[in-house]
C-alpha cells in the first residue's frame, strides 16, 4: 500500500462518530442557504433530474412556502430561481432524491477524533415521502411534524445523553445482523434503547412523548440516515490525501453515478446510473424502476452495507439471494479494498473487520465492481419504494477517476 | 413419529406466548402462599441446597419480612418453616437459584392457542443479585424498587399494548444473533423499543419515567426471563400427552438436574448437576463454580438457547468455541429432536427451522446429550455470576426416565 493510501485508509478507520445534535439545516449546514435545495450524488440541474428528484424538490419548495402549487414550484425550478447542490458539496449525505431544504432538520454527526461534522436528513419512514418524490399534503405535514416537535425532542435527547457513539453501535449492530444500509433493524432498536430514557424524561405533554418514541420504534430503517452521516464523516476525514486512490463517495442522483477520489480534490467522476437487480414488491417490476438513486452508498464506501453483507444473512430476503452469497459478496469485497475495519467485525466470517476503503487501482485492476446495497425508487414521482436489490456502479466512473489520476501532478499509485 | 409425540410436539409449535402483565407473585402464581419459597429445578430440602440457593433463601425471607437476620432466615429454613417448591410445579421457571416469593412480581406470560399462563421473575440486572444467592442491602432495596416502581409501570405499559407477541418477537431475534438464553441483546432492545412509547407516556415523575427505561435498557439480559416464561407456557402446552417421550423440562436446583417428559407425569428424573465448560470472567476458574443451577434450560427444551447457536455466532466471545462450532452444535441436536421450530429461524442454515422438540428415545440411542449455554455462578452465596459456557444433563437421567417409560401402562415409544 502507498504511503498515501495507508494515510488515507488510517484517518478513515480513526474517526469517532458521535450523533451530537439534531439542528435545522439552515443553522447546522454550513453555506446552507433559504434559496438552497440539496439533493443526492452529483451536481445535476433540473432538466436532467429524474422523476423522484424533481417529486422531491416540488415538495422542498411547497414545504418552505416558495411555491403555492406543484406547477409554481415546477416553474420555479426550471426558471433557475433554485439554488440547487448535492449534499456532498455541504457536507451533507442525503438518502434516495436526498432533498434539504433550509428548514428541515438535520442529525449533526461529528467525528470525535478529527473534529469535524456532517449532516443527514431525519428519516421520514415508508410510503409515501419526499425522498421517493412525493409532496402530498399528508407528506408536508409529516415534514412540518419532524420540524416542530420530533426533532427538538430528539435533539434534547441527544444533547443530555452528550452524543450517542455511533462508531459502537454499529459494531454491535454488525453482530445483530445489520449491515446498516438495508437492514437497520437492530441498530435502530439500539438507538431507540439508548435515547428512550432520556425522551421518555422530557417536559412535553404525555402523547408527544409517546409519539415522538413511536416514531422512531415503529421505522425499522430509522438509523440509516444516522449511519450515512456517520460514514460520510469518516470519509471526509479520509478525503484530500495528496496521492491517495481511495474512493470517499459513491452517490448517485437518479440520472448519474458518481464517485469521488481521495487524491483527486471535489471532482466527481461519473457515468449514467444503473437499475438495482433484485426484488419487487407485489405489483412492481424492473420496468418501474428509477435509475439507481441516492446518497447512500456513502454506507458501501465506509465498509458497509454490500460490503458488510455477510453480517446481515438475513437480508437475502429483502435484496435477494442466498444467505452462502451473502457471504462469498463480502468475501469478494475483499479484493478491491485497502484494508479491514476494525470495530466493524463480521462473526460469521471469525470476527473479521468487514473490507473497508476501496481502491481505484485495485478496481480497474481486478474488475471487480463495488457491491451496493440499495432501495428501489419508482420512477414516477411519489409511488415511494418499489423493492431492493444490489447495484454496481458504472466502470466508466473508475476509467474516468484513472485518466484524472494519470493527469495529475503525482499520477495513481493504487 | 409416533402419533403421540406427534401431537406433544405440534402443540408445543402451536403455541402463541404472549407476555400479557407483571403482577405480584401472591395474586398471579397458582398456589403461591405467605410461606412458599419458590426455588429453580426439582424438589430440594434445604440440607442439600448449594450455597447459592441458601443465600437466595435467605435473601427472600428478609425481603418479605419473615426474618430480621441472616442467621434468623437460616434458622427459619432449617426448621422446616419455609414450604420449598421447585418453580416448575407453580407454573413458573426461575433463573439460577431461581427464588420467588409472594412479594415478588413476575412476569405473567399467556399461551394464547391454549389459554394458560407460565411465570418468571424479573430480571434484577448483573453483579449482586439475589439470583446469585446475594442478599445485602443493597440487593433487597433493588428488589423492593422493582416491586413498588418497576412491576407496576411495566404491567401497566403491556396492558396498555394488549401483551407482547413473545412468539414473534423471538423469531425476529434469533434473525439477530440472539439464542435467547445467554444472548438476548437484540429481543431485550426490541422488547424496549415496544414498550418505551408506552412506559413514555404514563403518568409518573419524569425521574421514575427515565429509572424505569433505563433500568431495563441497560439491561441486555432482561428478556431472558420473558424467554424463559414463553418457553414454559409453550412447553406446558405439550405436556401430558400419554405414550410421548418429548422432553418438556430440563431444571436445576445447583445440586440435582432434573428433566421431565411429556408422557410421564409430574415425576422428575434425576442426577447430579455437572459443572459448566466455558470462559471464566478474570480472577476466577473452575474451582469457583458451583454446579449447574437455574430453570432457564427451559430454553433449550423449546428449541432455543444451544439448540440455536447457530443463529448467534457472536456468542462464542461469552461461552467459548467458535462461530463453525456454533453452527455444528445446532446441527448435532437436529439428531436428538423431533421436529424444527416452524416460527424460530435460522439466517446462518438458510432459514432452518431450530432444533426443537428433544426426544428420550433419541438421546438414548445415539447418546447425543443436549448442549446447554449457561452462566456460571460461584459457588459462595452471593459472589454472583463467574463465568459462562456450556454443560450437558447427566445421562443418568435419561436412563431413569427411560426405566419410568418401560414400567408404563402403554411402555416408550421414541
Amino acid at each position: 500500500m502507498t504511503p498515501a493510501n495507508r494515510e488515507a485508509l488510517s484517518r478513515l478507520l480513526a474517526a469517532r462518530p458521535t450523533l451530537v445534535d439534531v439542528r435545522p439545516a439552515i443553522e447546522a449546514v454550513p453555506g446552507m442557504t433559504r434559496d438552497t435545495i440539496l439533493h443526492a450524488g452529483p451536481p445535476i440541474e433540473w432538466p436532467r433530474m429524474s422523476g423522484p428528484l424533481r417529486g422531491a424538490v416540488v415538495g422542498a419548495l411547497l414545504y418552505e412556502g416558495r411555491a403555492a402549487a406543484p406547477a409554481d414550484a415546477e416553474r420555479l425550478a426550471a426558471a433557475g430561481e433554485v439554488a440547487f447542490a448535492p449534499c456532498h458539496h455541504h457536507d451533507a449525505v442525503g438518502p434516495m432524491a436526498g432533498v434539504v431544504s433550509a428548514s428541515m432538520p438535520v442529525l449533526v454527526v461529528e467525528d470525535r477524533t478529527h473534529g469535524h461534522r456532517a449532516f443527514a436528513p431525519v428519516n421520514e419512514g415508508l410510503g409515501r415521502v419526499l425522498r421517493f418524490g412525493a409532496y402530498s399534503a399528508d407528506v408536508l405535514e409529516r415534514l412540518r411534524w419532524i420540524e416542530t416537535a420530533l426533532a427538538p425532542a430528539l435533539g434534547e435527547a441527544i444533547r443530555q445523553a452528550d452524543g450517542v457513539d455511533v462508531h459502537a453501535l454499529i459494531g454491535q449492530a454488525l453482530q445483530m445482523g445489520d449491515e446498516c444500509h438495508n437492514r437497520n433493524r437492530a441498530a435502530s432498536a439500539l438507538l431507540v434503547k439508548t435515547l428512550a430514557p432520556r425522551l421518555a424524561s422530557l417536559d412535553l405533554a404525555p402523547a408527544a412523548r409517546r409519539q415522538a418514541l413511536a416514531f422512531i420504534a415503529d421505522n425499522e430503517h430509522f438509523f440509516l440516515k444516522v449511519a450515512m452521516a456517520a460514514c460520510k464523516a469518516a470519509l471526509d476525514a479520509a478525503h484530500g490525501i495528496e496521492g491517495s486512490t481511495m474512493l470517499t463517495a459513491m452517490a448517485r442522483n437518479g440520472t448519474d453515478f458518481g464517485i469521488r477520489v481521495s487524491g483527486l480534490g471535489d471532482a466527481w467522476f461519473t457515468g449514467p446510473a444503473g437499475r438495482p437487480e433484485g426484488l419487487y414488491f407485489p405489483g412492481f417490476g424492473p420496468d418501474d424502476a428509477n435509475p439507481d438513486l441516492g446518497d447512500s452508498a456513502i454506507t458501501e464506501t465506509a465498509g458497509l452495507g454490500g460490503f458488510a453483507m455477510a453480517a446481515a444473512p438475513a437480508i437475502v430476503t429483502f435484496v435477494g439471494g442466498s444467505p452462502a452469497e451473502a457471504l462469498s459478496t463480502t468475501r469478494r469485497m475483499y479484493e478491491i479494498t485497502l484494508g479491514e475495519h476494525d470495530a466493524y467485525r463480521i462473526p460469521a466470517l471469525d470476527f473479521r473487520g468487514t473490507p473497508t476503503g476501496i481502491d481505484l487501482g485495485l478496481v480497474l485492476r481486478t474488475g471487480i465492481l463495488p457491491v451496493i446495497n440499495t432501495g428501489i425508487a419508482h420512477r414516477r414521482p411519489g409511488t415511494g419504494q418499489i423493492g431492493a436489490g444490489i447495484v454496481r456502479p458504472p466502470l466508466a466512473c473508475f476509467e474516468r477517476a484513472l485518466e484524472a489520476a494519470a493527469a495529475a501532478p503525482r499520477g495513481v499509485a493504487g
